[in-house]
């Protein structure tokens, strides 16, 4: 196979597909969304049997214990497919929304209009999901997609292309709207990203070193996050009664997403209230604490910390732990260390809360709430595609706006410029 | 010099002065701005004599006049740089703005601020009043900016800086925040982008090969536009009376634009009224015309098009114009020809008029109105550095807003996830 022939087969299919669905009703994007949960739900055997196969090669090649259980479907998640897909149609479509329409001077009136962004290429790993899921997002906002996920899925991939073929067709709308790059040579990723005429932005979802790679190597914008160093500062002025469970709850709700908590940092004037009975806690969660000198004289049990694990994303039960003088060494530390994602304040101070708000330079900044509120779901934008910790285009939490522009539309009675 | 170093240390000393920019106050940004306004003109007779040396050097290197006249800075444009300055002090700030703050379920209420982008990287040629625009649009929304002026315009950039150092202090922000390369070796642009750790945008301003070139060199994201080929479509249900005058407008209020109409397309329908007249016009202004065969059967003076002109951006007294079938081929005409700029139908059709503002795919789409009105001023941006016809980021004309970015605030009274 011509692979550089097939991905630009595959891109000048999608572009077309993406004039289509720029402007397919809400209705028929609805109808699609729904029959293809149907598809999935009726298809369950087929895409188990394929998943099956995949894992059992996954196993076979030596894959770990963790990549097979990300890998595997049950039938809970292709439950959990079909219904993330029935709530994205439940979700407002954002396309063709009209916002700031006004008169100018000249007697035009001029605003703006939410369109599609047109294709979206979509990189990740062995995650079968995700191929329903950002199938889901990117056809309700009006886009084409292009997938590839992890060569080790590609059987599940398959059968769930299938069924997303067999709803945009019940819908009315394109197959070519959602394709799937149905090759394991790895070098398509090469090629889908380089892809400038027909791809307008390139999401990828998976580890840091994925993640890495493409944003160096692509010669098309893209949307991501490389990694979540998520701080909570507890400020001298903080209430104890909230700053330890949100530090704890921060910590240890769970331990391997991007917004964990990872650096906690104590104002000097409250660590000696703070940190024994939050450590205390960690300690029985089985927390590793790694503290400076200052953090670790109020808790004794407490290991020393290395520069490096200022810059540590844990995704795991450890713990770093700094004593600093107050909400300026802080916010300090927060712009050298931290990876810009989400960090919180715990203070009952007015002025440190703003400050923080307004000084922190991250796509999530919180007062007195706990990093693990960073998503699309708990923010309201229904469902996220991602968390881009870029500053242009889409920050934080990416949901079907992200995967949106606007462009400017006037409205004129015969006017020309004077 | 070693170049690399020196770049680097201008970059390092742009991101520490971003920091103090994004947390300024509205009012020492604009006491800066106006300090600025009021250094240019007293420093009026200094600013002419460094661009007389600069002009003398254009020419004896055996620039062009015309390049000479766009380099040449007048009393009149000293003064219109310093209005300027005064206008965007005039806008209101859009940092710190926040919108959409609501509550959700969990008990946290969502919303999102806007903030600067960072460091702004502007690269443009030999023009010095972009200086002091690029500067004053920056530092107001908050950025650190490093400009590279085309190098013969080196000594008046250089005097221009001066001024706005001054304007920086007298506000109390930090000098570095608005920054000159100050060196003619044209490598430095290779080093500012690539300079990913320290800029977080380039801007280029200028012609389109530099355009490209530094958007296909880029690490960093650009926001760009590379050409403008405008339509105007008249449609069979356009009213010739609004019709005539903005085809007239669009191609002849100003050639050498972004936004002047390149291509004119006419519904076969309304042909034998539209074109005679309308090419009576262009002809008595000395528009050269050249058409397909249906459209010089009706004005025999026009000349053939070849495939090429469908592509062109003359920015000159030319102009394309083609009979089309009616909506459907105008609309195909622009997706395949034309640059996501600015395209305008003149109709009396609502639904033709919403089906051409939906689906045509550029910056700016309008209906009933001249092409040449696609400007920051005339949309009310207050101001603007460029256009963009980009789709992630900013589209169309950028002003303040589009030189800054909106994180997510978070603000709870203890919350936790659960």
């Amino acid at each position: 196979m011509d692979l550089h022939a097939y991905i630009q087969s595959v891109g000048e299919r999608a572009r077309s597909a993406s004039r289509l669905m720029a402007r397919a009703e809400t209705g028929a994007k609805n109808r699609a969304l729904t029959a293809i949960a149907e598809a999935l739900l009726q298809s369950r055997e087929c895409l188990l049997e394929a998943n099956a196969q995949d894992a059992d090669h996954a196993q076979r090649r030596g894959q770990d214990a963790a990549f097979v259980d990300r890998l595997t479907l049950t039938t809970q998640s292709v439950q959990a497919m079909a219904d993330g897909l029935r709530e994205i149609a439940a979700l407002p479509d954002p396309v063709g929304e009209i916002s700031g329409l006004a008169s100018r001077p000249s007697g035009i009136r001029v605003g703006r209009m939410r369109v599609p962004l047109g294709v979206i290429g979509i990189i990740y790993e062995s995650r079968p999901n995700v191929t329903a899921d950002a199938a889901g997002l990117c056809l309700k906002a009006g886009n084409a997609a292009i997938l590839r996920g992890g060569s080790e899925s590609l059987r599940s991939n398959q059968a769930i292309a299938a069924c997303v073929r067999q709803g945009l067709r019940a819908g009315g709308l394109p197959e070519d709207a959602v394709q799937l790059v149905e090759t394991e040579d790895r070098a398509a990723v090469g090629e889908l990203i380089a892809m400038k005429q027909y791809v307008d932005v390139i999401i990828p979802r998976g580890g840091k070193s994925l993640i890495e790679r493409i944003s160096n190597e692509a010669k098309i914008p893209v949307i991501k996050h490389l990694d979540g160093v998520c701080h909570v500062y507890i400020d001298d002025a903080a209430d104890l009664d909230k700053a330890i469970p949100i530090a704890d709850n921060a910590k240890t709700q769970r331990y391997g997403t991007c917004n964990t908590l990872e650096t906690l940092l104590v104002a000097r004037a409250i660590a000696p209230r703070a940190l024994p009975p939050l450590c205390a806690i960690y300690r029985d969660k089985g927390v590793e604490l790694r503290g400076d000198s200052e953090a670790r004289t109020l808790v004794p049990f407490m290991q020393a910390a290395q520069e490096s694990d200022w810059y540590a994303e844990y995704l795991a039960p450890i713990l770093a732990v700094r004593v600093v003088a107050g909400l300026d060494e802080a916010i300090a530390h927060i712009a050298r260390y931290g990876s810009q994602h989400t960090d919180a304040i715990v203070t009952e101070n007015y002025s440190h809360a703003l400050r923080f708000l307004r000084e922190v330079d991250s796509s999530s900044v919180m007062v007195n709430a706990s990093t693990r509120f960073a998503d699309g779901f708990e923010y309201g934008l229904g469902a996220e595609i991602g968390i881009s910790t870029d500053k242009l285009h889409a920050r934080g939490p990416v949901g079907l706006e992200g995967l949106t522009s606007q462009k400017f539309i006037v409205l004129g009675d015969g006017h020309v410029r004077t």
